[in-house]
Order: structure tokens, then C-alpha cells, then sequence
């Protein structure tokens, strides 16, 4: 950290800023300028006591120069992580692992004809959602347990692992027990209660950023899960808030090298949720795996006409085995491979 | 809800989408264009079936035009909801009701000085947090039960209702039966879950709108809570994420009326949040109240330099006597009363 | 500045940085640290060369801790500008200034007509646009020379000093002999051509912050002009693009105490553009007082329904006779009074 | 268009609202609902008189449904736009053109080893600044006609045809004179005197998106060059703002297809003002190509540490080289090819 002081403050004001840097166990270097003294903070990471310097009388700002996270930072571990999904499948490291399958699970027919065509085009991992977080109280809230069932059951038939989204702590132990690969929303990427109790798994998890959570702070909420003892932990590109309104959510797949220059963990990109249509899934999926994507998710529906949600956004079958293919195309090009 | 039909699409086309709205249950009403056919979908709100509409051969977009919220709606409510926190607070309609106090509960001396302070100076609603959601698993988390505890006996000592924070579901009881009223936070805002449980409690409610929410998406996480049965919502506005780097987050003072043309809900500011620093706190508050809300939140303590968390953004207890003294100005300014 | 090196590099690498900032006239102070080392630059500011030194190798981040801007800082002048507008009003210290009338001059009875009720409401400077920058190059773009025309002659009939938009430098001298105050719009806001002759005139300038930039970028464009000699600056806070769609734009009180705060140039606030709706201009305006705004000005049409551009965020006058005793109540509050 | 009337208006005053539309030359189409009654507006595009309808009694909101701009449109033409530049280059339809060269041009010899490389690697365009906007006014403006002259006499030597910015249309007919492509830069973009200025020209033009930029505001700016008789216009997206704070601006790959759905103009992409740092240059160059982008704008010098603006996002030539390669291999995945 680095304290700068105000302007034209007195050598005693100086003085009494050192001492509370010292008090919080650091040490201050003084490093007086023409206009300004700026403070140095040495110690051990990682540092607190940001907010309390901040109130100290003549400090102007308090700048953070080490990351603020530990266990993911490339600083704690400089190669990639590797997350193991079920019996077979890795995430991570040059593999590019593609994940579909419907935004809910609706019906054992629909999600293993799903499942079938992610399997027969090459995808790895199936999703399909059980409980479903909606905007609105009158929309589908997703199957619950009768959905968890199906999509294990259509796992262990079709024989590819699973990810679906664990919304509460309530159900986590129920959902954790059907699934292969938990996966956090993006409503909920700083519900640190659930993001704990994830922790205390030891299923994989897909991390969505949250819709205005900076790269920093997504990275923090996979920090709470690490911290627990949980390693196995994907970062995923979702789409962020901004003012365009071209598609629901604007994909900033200059996360993915950001993320990727922090932390060894895997980071996926989800092109579904930011186009909001199905003619920009493509387009988006693409450009993920170009900026360095380690993972494609999208949403795929057998009839997405008769979808109970997100209808417009999901790939019919066909398209996501032309999508699996343009996706191998790039990846060479960035020098990885379909995993 | 409107559909607009792609340009140069064949009746039989037309004829297939209105089958559609038909299925749904809702009349449509073909109104034919130089370029294009839009439809009219007349029914009872809440309306749904966008999603799947847009999934059809030939629509272009789908326009809502009624509100998605029903509870929370003027239509379902005229006149302006009064909620009742403790014996005799009330907040909504032409009062501004004045919350103060520490962003945590550190220990009774504290929360006990600044308990006294907020009466003294005429405030009406004591807060303090018990449990806190901070963006570092390695930041102070609160002191959980014996900080409700500390909150209760301040309450009944000095005689001042309470409002806190209510994380989890798993906390929510315990919490609940310390407090008059509950918080949920920016984070929290879209945790389904939470806000279902709290709808199943009779306690009032403060909603913080989410970070990155829009102010339909704020109003259909209140008709969770309503829907529950739970009528004692507050909407709260406290800064959303932009671009701009001068404040933690911006306030949008904008949003108050914009609420407060949607929604019978009362609708307060919390300038500290946004402010992130001391000196921005008055100016926001006062423009909060300028732009009509019905009531202020902010956050005291005794000594900010020795807080536990957002000390820098917290008011000394004379600013808030003098915070409250100018809000009473700007109140009558718009026609209010301070509570 | 502040030069961040990466951690672990060479001490080697650290002396080659030290001397680049002494080639660029600067004195090091290299500050090491655990992990890493901290490199203070020392000299007079404006201090340049961030760019370069971003360049080299071993350096991670480079941190501007001194304004960029010398002339709109307070370093500069300490005490708030005054800003003379025609004979006899002026905008700055502890004054609120109020500035309406049409959005385009459409004629010399509706000018005249809008003219008159400022004047009689109290309001202090009329303004008129007569050339239009809008979006489309199908809308109205202004009456033009006969516009300036109108202009002149009502500002003379009334009595009032008029501000009005001057959009490029070939019209600028035109615009410059018919106004008392020339006025910058959002999208020129870094049109440094256009500053730059600005700079060059005397004229009194209303600058706008664009619709995406920081408050340091909106100091620095006041600077283009202070630097070619014109003092007199006014920065007005128009509100700024975020992902919220209830309003035009996102009106962003807290840049008022944050523009005041940097600098010493009068500050007022433009709630119309930020509105877009006549029912959200009253509020808004009366947020940008209570946060400190120096002035308002806001739009004024006899019969907005018959406005050639931005009809429904035009205030009929007595809505603006109205705003301005509202306005004179906030202004009391925050120890400010009308001009 | 279509008019949305509020909530329990009475038939009288739907018809005088239908009254108005039809003088403004259009056919009311009113449909009347269960709780309100929405009116098309039928009649020949660009429709006009939104801003006039929002101001009536009774009207809640007015829609556009048909796009704004005309020329621009995919309406007006359908297929591809091809720009020709120089002699022998073209931008468009399938084809993947590369343009780099340094940010300011410098020096004969810095100018001309850049072209020579870009040249080699297999670039089709050399782009140098002469006339640079840059936010501070005590930061290099540029060489001015020198520079000019420089880039003209190496495009000459080298035979690559060039771009290069105009700032202003005093310098336009300079510009203009010594270059073979325009370029509007993204603080201009709606400087919509110097759009009609460069809608005069017949030369080509690369356009880039507002900072703060929506898709249909671009198109619109476009359209005032196109509505002046220059066709030769080419859109690029080059990074808007957002509250994302790890990239200089947060590029929208989505904007790409979302342009080349609604225009036949060719949609190119400038990482390096996005990236602001050149690790990050080639990820997103590479992920612009995948959503689609008809090429590609780099910055490039021969020693980034001499730059004098932009250095740090400044590709060394045999990075461009690099990038080059990877371009093609992407470009085939998306069924396009290097020009």
C-alpha cells in the first residue's frame, strides 16, 4: 500500500500517520516530495487496515499496489490450475472444454435429447438448470429436486458430467449430490454465504462474474470459496451492465486475459447470457475462445419455441455442433485444443 | 405487450404468431404497417410469454408495455404505503424519516454513544450491522449474535427502533427477532431465496437496490418480498456502478421519482454508501431529499478512525445533528415534514 | 507520480527506470518494498512522461497522484471564480444563477414570450440555442445566423444576457458578436478545436461535461480554454451515460462537490438534458442545488407541444417560476442564495 | 412508430392525439386495450415527430420501430459495402484488411520502418497521426503539416495508401490532400460539422464509435456523411466506457454483428485504443475477428519506450507480424479471409 498525504501538511501530521502504520503491524517509508509526502507500507500480505488509513487526518488516498486475494493470485500458484469434472473431463491449461445444454431442465425427453447432441458433437459437460434464480416472482422458478433427478439420470445414461446452479444454501446439499459441477450465478456472486458453503464442498465450481463486479472483486468471491479448502474453482465471463443496448449484457472478453494475468484458476466465457439472442451466441463464442477462453458454455434447446426460459437465446442441437467446430478452428489458432 | 414483426414477412406468418398470443391465452390485434405488421397482445397483467413470443418465426421484438410488478404497482395501489417500524416510527408519505448509526456493531460503549446521538438530534431509526457481507473474505465479517444482542439492549436502553442487516436464511430468525426492522443489502437484492424468507416475515423491510439494477428489476425484487405477504417494503437507492471514478458509486437521485411514479413503496436515499467518503455525505443526502425521497440513511461513529469496516465514509455524531438540521430545510423545500 | 515496479525484478532494472525518470528531468526516489520496490517521482507539475514510463521494462503500473490540470485547479486559486455574464450578473461563490429558455430560438414572438417570464420569474440569463447539434441529420438543426438574430434583439428588448450553443469554429465569431456567454454541448466536450478558439475569445463559456467523461477530462478541456487565456469558465453537470434507462441520462450530483472540491470554476447543473421529461426537471434541479450547484439552467417553451426539439423536457414558465422559489428554499439550506 | 397512451385516458383525448399524428403527415392505427390504448403510426421513413407526440396529453411513451437512418441501413442496400482505398485496397464484404502503423507520426525514419513492416507482414493500410486530440493540453499535439508531408512521402516509397485523422475542418482540405483515407476519431464522432465536411470529401473515411456510442447513434453519424454524398464510410468499434477499470476502455465485440445485421458499411475493429496496454492487444484484435470484423487497426513502433503518446499499447513490428498470422487463422474459422 501507499499512503499519500495531503498537500502541504505538517512534519507531526507525517509523523502521526507512521505511527498508526505501524501500530498495524507494517512499516512506514516516508518519501517527502515537492508538493507532497507519499508513505510506503511494507509488510506481509495481505494487507488491511486500507479503511482505517483512510481516515487519518491529512491522508488525501490510500492505493492498493499487491492484489488483495491470496490463494487465487498467480503469486500463490504461477501455473494453471487444472479442475477435474466428473470421471474424465479437465478444465483448465490449454484445453478448451465446451459445456451445453438447456437453461432449465424441463423434461427427462428434452434434456436427453440435449444431452445426446452435446455428446455427439463433442461437447464435455451438460448443463441444465433445477433451480432457476428469475427476475420475476411469476416466471418459472425451474423443476427443484424432480429436475435434479432427471439431469442425473440422463448423466449416467448419456455418460458425460453435469453442472447446474446451486442457488441456496438450503438445497445445496441436495443439488451438490446430483451434480458433478456446481455453478454460481451471477445474482449471487457476492452472496458470500452461499459462496462459503460452496467452499465447504469439494464439488468443482463454475463462478459467474457478477453483471457489474469488477475483475478484482470476482476474483475475491472465488477467494471466500478457496479460502474454505474448496480449489476447484472456474471462473466465468458472463457479460457485464453497461449502456449499450444491443444485447441484454455487454461481453468483455478483455476480462479474459485480465483474469487469466492474475489467477491460475480456468476461466470460461458464457455467450448465451450476454447476446440475449441466439444470432450473437456464435459470434460471442468465438470471440471468447479468441481472447483465450478455456471453456465455452451455452444453451442449447431441442425446440427453444416451447423453452420455459430464455427461449431466444438457445441454440438449437445443430448449431451447437457447427459452433463446437468453428470453436476447434480458433482455439488452434490461440494455440489450444478441444479438450 | 407489443410484437413487432420482421419487415416482408407473409400473412400466413402473421397468421402463425397470432395462433401463438392466441395459445397464451390473450387476443392478439394485428395492426398492419407501410414496412411491417405489429400485433397487440390484449390480456389481464401480469402478462407473460415474451420469451416465447421472441422465439417465433418472423418477430422482430417484443415490446412490455404494463409494468411486470403487480403488488408493488400504483396501479394496485394509489395512495402512498406508510411502514410502521417499532412503536411509533412511520415511514412514507410526506415525512423524511432520519436512520443513523454504525456501519458495524463493534461494541455497546459505541453503538450505545451513537444510539444517544441519532435520538438526541431527532433521528428516528438506529442501524447497525451484525452481520456483514464484505468483499474480502479476510475483512471484518461482523460480530453476528452478540452484535444483535448489543443492538437490542441499545434499542431498549435509549428507545429507538433498529434496523439491520439480514445475510442468509439460515440468520434470518435469529436476526428477526432482534431488530424492528430488516435490511436486505445491494448484494443480496436478486438472492431469491432471501428475500422469499424475509417476505414470509411480518418484520418491514429496507431494499437496496442492486448495484447494477435497473429500477424494474429493483421493483420485481420487492414484489418477491410482497409476494409473500410481506406489505412493509422500503426501496433504498444508494449509488449504482458507472463509469465514473470520483465516488464509490454513482448516486442516481433520478431514481427517487422514478420509483416513486411506479410504486406506493416509500423510497429512501443512503448517501454514504455512494459517497464512499465524509465530505460527499451531506451534498448526497441533501440531494436525495431534494429529489423527493422520504427518508435518509447514514452511517455515525463515534471515533471513524477506529471503525471495523467503512470508516471513511462515516459522520461524526455533531455532523449528523447538523445533517439532520438542513435536511429539515430541503424537506419543506418539497413539501415534507421530517418524521 | 508513482512508478510501481513488478515484483522481483533486478536491481539493475530498477536503476534503468530510475534513469529514464531522470532523462525526463524528474528526480527518482526508489522506495523498496517486500515483494516490491516503489519508485517516488519528484518535480514540478505538470508533470509528464507517464505514457513513457509505462513502457519500460519491469514497470507494472505508473500512478498519477497530482492533478494533471494547473490553471481549473485550487492549487491555482484557492478562492471560487466569479464569472461576469453581460452587465450586471454573474455566476460563482455563494450565488445560484438561473439560466432558462428554449431549447432552439423558433421565433421572435416565442423567444420573446419565453424571455419575458425569466425575467419576471427572477431568472438571471436567457439561453436559445440557434445552431442544433442533434443526433439524426433529419432533425431540426437550428434557425442559424437568423436565430443569433432573434437572439440579440430579445436579450436587448427584455434586457437579460443571453447564453447560446457555438457548435464550430466557422460560425464562432458569428455566434460570439450576437451573445453575452457562449455554451459547449456534451458532444463537444473534446473538440479541442473548438476549445482552443473558445480560449481565444472572451467570452464567458458554459462548458458541459460529456456525456462519458471523468471529472478530471472535464477539467482538463476547461483547461484547453483557460490555457489560451479565457478565465472565464462555468462547468455544467448535464448528467452521463449508464446503464440505467429511466432517465435520458444519469444525472450525477456528486461530480458537483467533486468538480468544487478540484477546482475553482463556477459549477451549475443542467437537469433538463438528464430528465428527458418535464416531470423529472423540477426534482433534479432541485437535487443539483441541495448538492451545491451554482446555477441551474434549465429549458422553457411557451407550448412544448409545438417545440422543433426537446419538447417533452421543456418547462412551460410557470413551472419555471415555480422551480425558481423552490429553488431559492434549497439554495437557504445549503448557505447559498439566488443571484 | 407506435404511441403508448397512458393508462384510462378518455376516447377524446385519444383522438386528438390521433389528430395530430395525422398532421404530421401519418395514418393513426389505434387499438384500443383491457387497460390502455396504444396507436401505430403508419407512414414513409425516416418517421419524425417523436419528440413532438411525447409532449400531448395523455401519451405515456412513443416507440421507433423502424430504424432512423436510411442510408446506412440494410434496408437501403443489402448486400456488403465495399470501400476502396488507394489503388488497390479494399475494405469489405469477406475480406480481413489490416491497417497499423504508429500512433503519431514522429520522424521520416520512425514512419518508414513501421510502413516497411506493416508492408512486409502483409498490412494493407499505414496509419499515422499528424493532428492528434489528446485530453491534456500540455500533451504532444502532433507534427502537423510536417507530418503530412512525412506519411505521404513514405506511402509514396513504400506504395501502401494511408489514414490519418482530421480534427477539424479548417485542416480538412490538407488533410484530405496528403492522404488516401480519413478518419474521424471517436471524441468527433458526433462533431457533426466536421462530418458534413467529410461527407463533401469523396475519400474514404473510417468512422469510429463514440466512447458512449450506441449502435444506432453510430449509424446516425454516419448517415450525416453518407446524407452529404460520401459512401465511402467504415464503422469501428474501438471500446466504449464502463465501470470497468482493467482495460483503458472495455471493447464490445458484440457491437460488431449487432452493426452488420442493421448496415451494409464495412465494420472494423482498433484494439489497441481498447487494450491500452499491448498484452492485450492481440487477444482482442483476435477476438474482433471472430465476432466478425472486416479488419483490423493496430498501433505500431519501432521503440514504444520513444513514443511520443500511446506508447504503452504500441506493437513492436514483428509483433505485428504475429498478429498478422493469427489474424488469417481466425478469419478462416469465421469464413472470411485476409484481404
Amino acid at each position: 500500500m501507499i499512503v499519500i498525504m495531503r498537500t502541504a501538511v505538517s512534519q507531526e501530521t507525517i509523523d502521526q500517520v507512521a505511527n498508526e502504520i505501524r501500530k498495524l503491524g507494517y512499516e512506514p517509508r516516508p518519501a517527502p516530495g515537492k508538493t507532497r509526502t507519499v508513505i510506503g507500507v511494507i509488510g506481509p500480505k495481505p494487507l488491511h487496515g486500507k479503511q482505517h488509513l483512510l481516515t487519518l487526518l491529512g491522508v488525501e488516498d490510500v492505493l492498493e499496489i499487491s492484489s488483495p486475494y491470496k490463494l487465487a493470485s498467480r503469486d500463490w500458484q504461477a501455473t494453471d490450475s487444472i479442475v477435474k469434472v466428473g470421471e474424465s473431463v479437465e478444465v483448465g491449461g490449454n484445453r478448451v472444454t465446451l459445456i451445453g445444454g438447456p437453461c432449465s431442465v424441463e423434461s427427462y425427453e428434452q434434456t436427453l435429447a440435449v444431452a445426446q447432441a452435446v455428446k455427439a458433437a463433442g461437447g464435455h459437460i451438460l448443463r441444465g438448470g433445477a433451480y432457476k434464480p428469475r427476475t420475476s416472482p411469476y416466471s418459472f422458478q425451474g423443476m427443484g429436486p424432480e429436475g435434479l433427478e432427471i439431469l442425473q439420470a440422463v448423466s449416467s445414461e448419456v455418460g458425460i458430467p453435469t453442472v447446474t446452479e446451486a442457488v441456496d444454501t438450503e438445497t445445496l446439499d441436495l443439488v451438490s449430490s446430483h451434480t458433478d459441477m456446481l455453478q454460481i450465478g451471477t445474482r449471487n456472486m457476492q452472496n458470500y454465504s452461499l459462496l462459503k458453503a460452496v467452499g465447504q464442498t469439494r464439488k468443482p465450481v463454475i463462478l459467474k462474474r457478477g453483471m457489474a463486479a469488477t475483475v478484482k472483486e470476482t476474483l475475491l468471491a472465488a477467494e471466500y470459496i478457496l479460502n474454505e479448502g474448496n480449489e476447484w474453482v472456474v471462473i466465468c465471463e458472463r457479460g457485464v451492465r453497461t449502456f449499450a443496448d444491443h444485447t441484454r449484457n455487454t461481453l468483455d472478453v478483455s476480462a479474459i486475459p485480465a483474469f487469466q494475468k492474475e489467477t491460475h484458476l480456468p476461466v470460461i466465457v458464457d455467450p448465451s447470457h450476454a447476446a440475449g439472442k441466439r444470432d450473437k451466441v456464435l459470434p460471442l463464442a468465438l470471440a471468447g475462445v479468441a481472447a483465450g477462453a478455456q471453456g465455452v458454455m451455452v444453451e442449447i434447446h431441442p425446440d427453444p419455441r416451447t423453452a420455459k426460459s430464455d427461449g431466444p437465446q438457445q441454440l438449437l442441437p445443430d448449431e451447437f455442433a457447427d459452433l463446437l467446430e468453428r470453436v476447434r478452428m480458433v482455439a488452434r489458432a490461440v494455440g489450444r485444443e478441444l479438450a
